[in-house]
């Protein structure tokens, strides 16, 4: 199988949130010839909006996705969604990444949980239709269902695309799935629902690696390589749905990358996405 | 829903690991009244088999499974395997359980670790039978496919047990699960599931609980009404497929119960098994 092209890797700035502001990324991906980039809502607070927009824009960089809408199980979170529409259009996002959020403080009701956030999806999903923001459901591991995300299989985030009525027949979907291969990667399903997913649905394409041990469930993610997902092969299964959009590393390593010097974890990112 | 009958509490030895030996585990049960019992084989090996199957008769204490054979994927496999049978012959066992294993040193190739795990189970599923021991195949947390087990759902397991012939139709099943609520309880399909396994497939039903947050993939289990895990709704299902076995009280807990009284454990999986 072929390397990846190197104009298909985007910069989810997790991957370097300790060390860099939003303006810092987004100069350091200008820097090291890296096309894509996604922002995260705070650090793009910190920025400002337009001014953010305007670096981007001055560097040519493709907006891959913003993250994160959803926690739909929050208060306020109608608002703070309809926030994050706006800001991903400003940006042209590709996508608006949804983490639907988990139980809520007190809850053990997982199902109702579940149901809120296909209503509270239906809720958006007009104002992000006319917004022109593809919606994003990230199904997130497992590990992750009480306190992040209660969507936790691409078979699950695809039932509820099929439940809202964007089944992949449209021209574009309003609604579809980010497939992170961190979080999905150990599903039995993973080919089969991928290829279910189908080109209009796959709004996004994330990389890092599983570590063995891992030592958090949530910021002990491993750089590309230096675990054991099949990169190759996932890829492989996402480019014969037909995706053909980035690849955005995204890497939360408390105890590792997010104490390098950002600019050695750029080249890293840049050396690993080519043997992914 | 009423509470659960006392007497279906069967207390998993890894409870107290930390604390007993299995002679002080038998004890422990017959003291407090707890019934069944399910031990480890390294603490069988410590004790004797012989002295195990004496001590265990005496206080007429049911073996609701013997833990653990599998581990397809590691040198040595079948030997151990079938001592494993051998011994859960010996112990009268409702069933041996597996733990499949992960993925073997050195390899990403997940897929071949299942269908290595798949041959396996066909190799050794003739001796289980013809010795009258039921294999149950434990589906793991998706967060443990790398280094435990690389079957990870309860739908996952039963299609297994489909390929092997073994679908539920026979009078009484030489292979089927082991339903564990920690690994399986955020599952989207788990009510389906349970459904589909029926009362011939299920062959052991384990509790503990889910803790928020978790603080160690393995060994950071809670004791039941601690975590976010609706015991008395899957309790429900696993009843309505027709399960009217034990409830084992399985918790890995380094930080929290190895380090208290074990008799206090004990009292208190019995306190909090009324609420289950």
């Amino acid at each position: 199988m072929p390397s990846p092209d190197p104009q298909r890797l985007s910069l989810n700035t997790a991957t370097v949130k300790q060390q860099w502001t939003l303006a810092q990324a987004i100069e350091g991906c200008a820097r090291h010839g890296i096309r894509g980039i996604a922002p995260w809502r705070d650090k793009l607070a910190e920025m400002g909006l337009q001014k953010a927009v305007a670096a981007i824009r001055a560097h040519d960089l493709t907006v891959t996705g913003l993250c994160r809408g959803g926690f739909f199980t929050a208060k306020g979170w109608l608002d703070d969604n309809r926030r994050a529409i706006e800001e991903a259009h400003a940006l042209e996002a590709d996508c608006l990444v949804l983490v639907v959020g988990g139980l809520p403080a007190g809850s053990k009701d997982l199902g109702h949980a579940r149901e809120r956030v296909q209503e509270c999806l239906s809720r958006i999903l007009p104002e992000a239709r006319q917004a022109g923001v593809p919606l994003a459901i990230e199904p997130l591991h497992p590990m992750q269902a009480a306190d992040r995300a209660c969507v936790n299989t691409l078979e699950q985030a695809l039932d509820l695309c099929d439940a809202l009525g964007e089944d992949g027949r449209n021209a574009q979907s309003a609604l579809g799935v980010a497939v992170d291969v961190y979080h999905v990667w150990w599903d039995p399903k993973l080919e089969e629902q991928i290829a279910r997913a189908g080109r209009k649905r796959i709004l996004a394409y994330h990389v890092c690696d599983w570590r063995v041990p891992t030592r958090d469930l949530l910021n002990d993610r491993g750089m590309m390589g230096d675990g054991v997902i099949e990169l190759k092969k996932i890829r492989n299964w996402i480019e014969t749905a037909g995706y053909s959009g980035f690849h955005e590393v995204e890497i939360f390593s408390e105890l590792d990358w997010w104490k390098r010097d950002p600019d050695e974890v750029l080249k890293t990112c840049i050396e690993r996405h080519r043997a992914t």
